[in-house]
């Protein structure tokens, strides 16, 4: 076990946006200089929903690891890698799913909702239900100190926790048990006020152009009760504001604050403003994920090394557990 | 595909007896004749059922594999193996884990069954519930064309089949679906008169000496309304008879009938005569049992070569199966 060492993993959905910007990715960043990070990408965990739509996956795949490394995550710092790259947590998870009572899957809060919210769709396969099995895997074959989870999440750490417990009970001790190192993640808005998401079409892409940027926050909500050019606005109220003051630099804030509540400036003349903040915060990161697809294979590559670094430190792991079950 | 490979397997439950001796490996020996056969130690679903007892396993899997080998399973025609030394299966256990519906195993027959026989242990696990899709895993990861099954067994075999067709209609067509080798398996009896088995006691173990298993044989049930010296007997009323007829060249079959229907011979002067054809036949076995055990790597060596063997076409199969899906 190493005290400093945290696993997250991420289900492959294609390319990332602001949300995972200011949420995941601005977390990782900050982990990945105090400890010694395994970043994953999900894609057995994408086979529990998507097992009969997976021509996506590789893609997807590729593209979110591409934005990982262009948005922030140092692959000479953290080990970034392929969950299916690294046999070991498939065979960890049907090792713990021989011990793991089929009542705490079923108790499991998001299993059943889940259902019901994809409900035009069958997930009552046996994956769907283990899922939980295979994320104590993922976490555990690391000897994960930590793990980074949001409040919503804390019910499956919690079964991650029980399973290695009752591994250590009924073998040995080889697993610590993984704490939660609880994070805020900060909501971001969409293009039309809800919370920024590739299902709602609302997003705004790490990947895409500052043109395409430009254009899309353009078309951005406002304050609904600004209706006249000369009427004053509130940016508290404002969509476009809430999404754009992460990249507004106090001062230039402070500004805003003034001419829109005086009407002394526009929607449109502020939000081209906001776009060019926008803009030129992601400038410098797109320019490396530009950099990064110059070299088609320079992603697989850094997938391959650390898979095989992941590997390596799993294999230790599934040593001791094999010699701990005596087979 | 090969359409001459065949796969079996079996738990490691420890030393054989004459029961496994007439049944699987007499069967196995003919197989590997015809067929290319992977036979394996099921070593993994041990865990199913003695996950709270692992102690065993390794002792119980060398046992096995040293009986297999002694008694006509020759490494040069088949590849023997260890489950859990071929980490493919736990992959390809996980991925069909995705697209088997829990409803499948739930009404498999032996599941119910099994956890009221064991109704002492707790088999409410996950693992347990999910055997068939590893079993399934086990046989198609060869892309067996047949799998050796008695009739009770049939049930399980249907579910790889439907797991197979399944994977085949969501991605594409990888696996042939493994048709059923059906095979008849002599009742052996025991030496109490019920099925031989080693939880009844009652067992000749392949592994035992010359004179243990002449003691054995001198306690075994004869015809039991011959109450007397003097009485006749009926020699297909006797269990020790039941059982060493298989040993007994057929002139001296008659020899017995009549000698007992006539109250010729008695039955310690019968046992002692039957007890050396059964201890004839063993010999060459036994001694080559003693061989083995000679050079205590061999067994080892022979099970790893042969994990490395069956690992090569498993990971074959993967390969495709991970381009079938697309990951
Ligand atoms: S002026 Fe700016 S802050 Fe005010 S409502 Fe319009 S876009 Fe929003
Ligand atoms: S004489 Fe032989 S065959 Fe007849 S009952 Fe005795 S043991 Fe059995």
């Amino acid at each position: 076990m190493s005290d400093k060492r945290i696993v997250s993993g991420m289900r492959p959905t294609g390319k990332l946006h602001l949300g995972h910007f200011h949420g995941v990715l601005a977390n990782w960043r900050e982990l990945q200089e105090a400890y010694e990070c395994f970043f994953f990408a999900a894609d057995w965990h994408s086979l529990t929903t998507e097992y009969d739509n997976t021509a996506a996956i590789r893609q997807n795949t590729r593209e979110m690891v591409l934005d990982w490394l262009a948005f922030g995550v140092d692959p000479a710092k953290s080990t970034v890698f392929l969950q299916s790259h690294v046999p070991q947590h498939a065979e960890l998870n049907l090792i713990l799913s021989m011990i793991t009572p089929v009542s705490w899957l079923e108790r499991n809060p998001t299993y059943k909702e889940m259902q019901e919210n994809l409900a035009t769709k069958d997930l009552s396969t046996f994956g769907f239900l283990g899922y939980p099995v295979l994320m104590a895997s993922d976490i555990i074959v690391y000897k994960a100190a930590k793990v980074p989870v949001g409040h919503d999440q804390l019910p499956h750490l919690e079964i991650t926790r029980e399973i290695a417990r009752r591994f250590n009970y009924l073998y040995r001790e080889v697993f610590p048990e993984p704490a939660a190192l609880l994070t805020e993640t900060p909501k971001v808005l969409g293009l039309d006020g809800r919370k920024m998401s590739k299902s709602y079409g609302n997003a705004i892409y790490l990947s895409e152009s500052a043109d395409e940027t430009r254009k899309k926050v353009m078309t951005m909500v406002t304050d609904t009760q600004r209706v006249r050019r000369s009427d004053p606005g509130e940016p508290d109220r404002c969509v476009a504001f809430s999404l754009n003051r992460l990249y507004i630099p106090n001062e230039k804030k402070a500004e805003i604050y003034e001419g829109c509540r005086s009407a002394a400036i526009g929607c449109v003349e502020c939000k081209k403003l906001q776009a060019e903040y926008l803009v030129e915060t992601l400038a410098p990161f797109r320019a490396r994920r530009e950099e990064l697809t110059v070299h088609p294979s320079l992603v697989d590559d850094i997938i391959e090394a650390g898979s095989a670094r992941a590997s390596a430190v799993a294999a230790e792991t599934m040593a001791e557990v094999r010699d701990a079950i005596q087979l």
